[in-house]
């Protein structure tokens, strides 16, 4: 039996609040692959999507059309189990950066295909772009290849993957169509079910500096993930962690660089490292290697040997000394106490009016780039201490970021940091 | 001050449920219309209306910011008054036909700027235009230079009129955004008050074929359209009419003309000259003239001479042969009984599939098709008499407009026509 579609009655029957069928999600996703459904009338259906949702089926449906939009990769050559994780970004979330290493040392296979940043959140290629040499483009057959010797990959997911997705981001982006749970779910898991790995540990931010601003929203969306993977035979867990304040004690592309080799070489802030660390047993624990404390693996130099042999497979020098701005500007404490409240979205918005993030997709992004704070929340800090370094190539940017970053911080009689993991989900 | 928007913060401002801004109204139509704001952002706005609504404030900026895009016509020339009449369409309504030259008879000046149909709603200058020699296009100067000496112009809008609406309609009739009752009022109003009449009459069909199918939509979108009017200075009143069985015996082009004479030679079914004269008299009133009883000038012949004049200006013979189908069908009644229920809906769609209206913008359509049927709702049917007789140039529709007709009537005991006209707003 055929059953004719047009757009029209697809977008009207998810504008009426109806659930959509099999047959319309199939073939409104593939008939917009090929064009022959126009970006108005898919922005008419995201935004249709956006207000009347859609239920745990359809979301499922939606997904599994955009992976059907392209190509699937296949790792069941490799002789490790595959696992990749997923933050939904966040200020100063570098912790792909120790996290694939420290999990391939322990054993595992980690495919972490990333993307770059827009707007306030870095993006994993842009900071590792600022190693000389790295570059972010390997065919399906180097990521194999290098996957099989190293352990460990980061790079950029190639154009074949749920490119579905792709043409309805990039729509979504400029129609006020992002902030749908259903679409931000299938957007990522699309891809992470593409890409063929066996297990997934997802970290879903949550607060200020995050795209879920409320506890409820992550929640929702941590479920919905978890809930796709599952019904795709994927492994699938998430973590809800705290956004609230910035993660580490820097921001930017070569600054959060340095701090993640600080994490390998054992050192680094304390809430870098427990979160690598956590997630890290998330992910072992996800391919049955309940066995294995990577925490020893951080300690004892493995991942670090990991992190220099993954960076060179990719043409990096791991011993290159990283790119560092020309000009930086030093805000100082206004008074003494305790930092009680560091706005991680004031940091984000300071970061990227310096120069670290993009406004359009495509722009070039400064390697120095960026912000560091001197304090963690709950440190005590003294009247004129330096609180932030701003980092910049373009000193004429810094009145923009001191202006972001005003109001971004508190310094009390008493503070302490929230705990970093709010939940886990799975 | 200058304020800056975008199209972005815009679209979330409507999809987050908050009321826009005047600037905001007007920068996006403005943009919109110079193609700053691209058709999927305009769609996902579309939609975000939809189903956020707008509130009076809202609507009155946008029409106000649709009129601003093109240029308004200025009748104070005239020593007639002017007053306009907007059917929202129905199956069989051609009152526009008998109405626009009695009303000029008794003494007003009737410009009637009118539209081509889409779907199964026919369009008044397609019924004219199956009159031999007839034009629907004419100059700013032909149309005052009419208006001047017949007193009624029956006439395409031109392109100058609030092209914001115009573009902004191509783009609703393909993603699904046409049912807000905010665009069809703002749209609806646009053109009629940049059409510079000084007072407007509004007949809002109710029911299965019209486009609003319940009393309440119909009721708040002749509420919005009367308020509209009286904001910009236009007098304006509303009737809501029933359109859950269609008017008159015919629909289709030629046949709707030749139903139209016979309502100015003082024949003609009942309840097309019961409409033509309340809306008439509607029309008198809103521009004074309540003295005057327009059944008199149906009776005398005196609408008659205009609707020559009027044809005969536009270079249409009005003596001339109508076009007739080259192949009919009759359909006869299955049962004795009474006509208890004619549906629009399937009269229109019938009428539709015989090939007088169209599926796509600037489509042909024939002349001589439509529907005929030879009873009213009420009226005492015998088994074996013809009750509809289809008409077309392509005969292998017929069995598409039978199935269209089909569940269309029910002939019983007893039944009869709900009231013709039934509220007034104003």
């Amino acid at each position: 039996m055929i059953h004719h579609h047009d757009a029209v009655s697809v977008i009207r029957a998810k504008r009426d609040g109806l659930q959509l069928t099999d047959g319309q999600i199939d073939w409104i996703v593939d008939a917009y692959t090929r064009g022959a459904v126009t970006d108005e009338q898919m922005s008419a259906l995201a935004m249709a999507i956006l207000l009347r949702g859609m239920n745990r089926d359809e979301i499922a449906r939606w997904t599994a059309a955009m992976i059907g939009s392209g190509e699937r990769m296949d790792f069941s050559s490799l002789t490790r189990p595959t696992v990749d994780k997923h933050s939904t970004g966040g200020v100063g979330d570098k912790i792909t950066l120790p996290l694939a290493p420290l999990v391939a040392a322990c054993g595992a296979a980690v495919p972490q295909l990333s993307g770059r940043g827009l707007g306030y959140t870095g993006g994993t290629l842009d900071k590792l772009e600022a190693i000389p040499g790295w570059s972010a483009t390997l065919t399906s057959e180097q990521l194999l290849a290098q996957l099989d010797s190293v352990g460990a990959v980061i790079c950029a997911a190639g154009a074949g993957l749920a490119p579905a997705d792709k043409k309805l981001y990039a729509l979504r982006d400029v129609t006020g169509t992002v902030e749908s749970i259903a679409l931000i779910a299938s957007s990522i898991m699309s891809k992470k079910i593409a890409e063929g790995t066996s297990a997934l540990v997802l970290d879903v931010k949550c607060g200020s500096g995050a795209f879920m601003k409320s506890d409820e929203d992550a929640r929702e969306l941590a479920q919905t993930m978890v809930d796709l993977g599952k019904d795709s035979g994927v492994r699938t867990v998430a973590l809800l962690t705290d956004m609230d304040s910035p993660l580490g004690l820097t921001a930017g592309n070569a600054l959060e660089v340095r701090e993640s080799v600080a994490v390998l070489a054992g050192g680094g802030p304390a809430d870098v490292v427990e979160l690598t660390i956590v997630l890290a047993r998330e992910m072992l624990a996800a391919v049955g290697m309940t066995d294995i404390d990577p925490a020893d693996a951080l300690a004892d130099g493995r991942a670090m040997d990991v992190w220099r042999k993954m960076i060179a497979a990719q043409g990096g020098d791991p011993a290159a000394d990283l790119p560092a701005a020309t000009e930086t500007e030093v805000i100082a404490a206004e008074s003494s106490g305790v930092l009680a409240r560091l706005d991680a979205m004031s940091v984000g918005l300071a970061t990227w009016r310096l120069g670290a993030g993009r406004q359009r997709q495509g722009e070039p992004v400064q390697a120095g780039a960026g912000v560091e704070w001197h304090a963690h929340v709950g440190d005590s800090v003294r009247k004129g201490q330096p609180l932030f370094t701003l980092h910049t190539d373009t000193p004429e940017r810094i009145p923009a970021a001191v202006a972001a970053l005003k109001d971004g911080w508190t310094i009390a009689q008493e503070g302490k940091r929230a705990s970093l993991v709010i939940d886990r989900i799975g």
